[in-house]
């Protein structure tokens, strides 16, 4: 297979397409992290989910700066992502407090999952980028933390919060393929259209992502005394 | 006058609850700012926004750093303030984008004045970090811009935005009044209580800058084409 193009798309367009999906998620996820911490019921809490949101803020601007670097405009690049992003968040609005932390959990850990996957597809600088934008420093401990308190203190929402999550996941992965579907070169780059050194991809193995991705968020929510 | 303790309050309480107040403000601020980041119409806006978001978050954590090396728990010496700063919120909680900016940009303007009077009255070393936690690194210009562009496109808005002004300006006196009067030791600062070197303050000085304040909030609605 032509290593450089795959129809229209080019290996260049579909890792800044990776890197500006990420920029977006990141982002976005950093805002929404805020509003959360802003409507925290105690300071302890506000504290501890604005240090997240500032840890997520900075993974943005370690993409953006490479986005920069690549020559591209930040803003150009991300511009496809938003309607997919804003429509998950517009149609996943927390109603309170705990539901907004379960959708943090969730959608970050579901999200990280998914673009390690990808990343294992990318050449090893862009991975490297990656990897270290999406290495875990405690954040979903923590999380899974502060949820657990909550949930000690009101066993009674288990039942509820356990739908939401399953209602996050449906609305995560659909999102997600709506993007790959949409960008040529995204979706060439997860089916495994150029060899790229070191990089893994096919359709057998896109199954196998699936999978794993499930499974990592039955664990996951299995880790806040949830049901998947 | 006693340069270590007036009544009660001594100097070091005093200069820990400005810090205390003013990391608070910070705190707040940052995510009262990703808040209205997170609501903007367009990508563009919202990178704006969040990035005066992320400024204030880093004067927290220089803050939060201050006072840890100070001896003092960041947490216990913000909490205080939380009622006073999260009513101010409430009170003024905008009913939509534009609402937000300008009291982002009429709320922080007020508060950094009053914090540059502030420090006036403290020793050099805290002085210096609080001067620079304050300089205006073009976040109010940034908001100008973006609250005349918007008035631009919707000149009927003025009226009401004049109105909404009148009322954060209010708002966020009542507030400062309520802070430094349950403060024994911020209102000993104010009034001058101690001979710090380099120091200003006693009660005619105080009327002077509740002027002052008042003088350069009509500036910054003016600046923006709204009457104060």
């Amino acid at each position: 297979m032509n290593p450089a193009s795959v129809g229209e798309a080019t290996y260049h367009q579909a890792v800044v397409d990776v890197l500006g999906a990420l920029a977006y998620a990141e982002l976005s996820g950093s805002l929404r992290m805020s509003v959360d911490a802003d409507r925290a019921p105690g300071l302890s809490e506000r504290l501890t989910l604005a240090r997240i949101a500032a840890h997520s803020w900075d993974n943005y601007t370690r993409l953006e700066s490479r986005l920069t670097d690549l020559g591209e405009s930040p803003e150009e690049v991300m511009s496809p992502f938003t309607v997919a992003v804003d429509g998950f968040h517009e149609r996943t609005e927390p109603r309170d407090w705990l539901e907004g932390l379960v959708k943090a959990y969730v959608g970050d850990g579901i999200a990280r999952d998914f673009y390690r996957e990808v990343a294992r597809r990318v050449d090893p600088q862009t991975r490297d980028l990656m990897d270290s934008v999406l290495a875990d420093r405690g954040q979903e401990a923590l999380l899974a933390e502060v949820i657990g308190d909550a949930l000690e203190r009101s066993p009674q929402e288990a039942g509820r919060l356990a739908l939401w999550g399953r209602r996050l996941v449906g609305e995560a992965i659909a999102q997600t393929q709506r993007v790959a579907v949409e960008r040529d070169a995204l979706a060439a780059l997860l089916v495994g259209a150029w060899d790229v050194p070191g990089a893994e991809g096919d359709l057998v193995e896109l199954g196998r992502m699936l999978t794993r991705l499930t499974e990592a968020h039955t664990l996951r929510m299995r880790r806040i005394g949830l049901s998947a």
